[in-house]
């Protein structure tokens, strides 16, 4: 999986009817000391997550393994909110003090 | 799903029989900035898009979700035609004033 | 799918038992001016593919989608041969002229 | 597979009912001389790994075939905790000396 | 499938259950003229290749299409030993010589 943080949302009106009712989430990647990278995905919410959350969001096929995903042409999807992230014995990042 | 932006199209004649009758087009990667990066990818069209509209495109196992994938070699498909895209707070792109 | 080139030919004679007659080839990534890329893959010919050739080919599962691959230990296989490319309104790759 | 070293851990109480009960590692990816690179990912743990210590991680659908993972929206997973590395005749790494 | 060359090995006591019995490489990516590049992999062997060989091995779910690795957590399989490789008409490698 990869961190990122939700940056923003897209609003698809004409879509593959197997993405009806998805939300999409603008995901920028981030790096082990939780700073923004140049990189993102679009991936689709499981877990009611909302703007500048830090998120886990899985990849390929393995993002086709949630109920809300199962079937669809989906190759991003959110599924951990993240609380904190400990890198090097040190808190790198905690969700309370975000 | 990466955002792009449909920038061309390919022609092959000569081709694997299970692509027979599918689009292809050039998409060019999108930055969050919705400016053109470097990188692109062939997709094939579910969704009846056309040059110069962004899309949203899925890659992998995932790009053979929809009908007119099922079962073909084919790793890349454009699954949507996006409408606006908002990051930090503000409209990155909007469509109908591109 | 990615747009690469044909520059040469890989030969192996010891291998996995599910990679007997199949023919594998160099292909460098091309650039969206269909310029060479730093980057190459060696991918198995499913279309009678020829060296210098411009083609388009599959990577991942969906490139155990095709009568030639189905089943084996292969991750890149060529399913079209690129007549043209059009980006940006121009012609950027012509068979017939290349 | 990728070598990675355990530098962290991941705390997300608001997940996908799948993944309730699996470890959730920050692991940095290595070099051939066995030190940090940039890039790292979050993985799951199936072999009893700690923090500091290098590991071999599988990505994508691979990262579902051990018991842990099997059915989850899991794309990678600590597979392998390395004892030594010997990279052109010499020992790049040795648990035993790190 | 990628170029690489074998250039080390990696031994793990510790490690998933069905990884038992399969030997793991450290296999340097190659450039289009045969030299080192900066990435590698750690693949599974399943043709009895040796250090020092160029190799061609296969990523993802392809990895688990030969015999020794078919449901196994493994996402890299060297599946041939190369003997020469052609590029722009001219030989690049010849195993012979190497």
């Amino acid at each position: 999986m990869k961190l990122g943080r939700v940056v923003g949302t897209v609003v698809a009106s004409r879509k593959d009817e197997k993405l009806e009712g998805l939300r999409l989430y603008m995901v920028q990647d981030l790096s082990l000391g939780i700073t923004g990278r140049d990189s993102f995905v679009v991936a689709v919410d499981s877990v009611g997550a909302g703007v500048n959350e830090v998120v886990l969001y899985a990849s390929g096929s393995s993002a086709r393994q949630t109920r809300e995903t199962d079937g669809r042409p989906v190759d991003a999807v959110i599924m951990a909110i993240v609380d904190t992230v400990e890198v090097n014995g040190a808190v790198a990042y905690d969700k309370s003090g975000d």
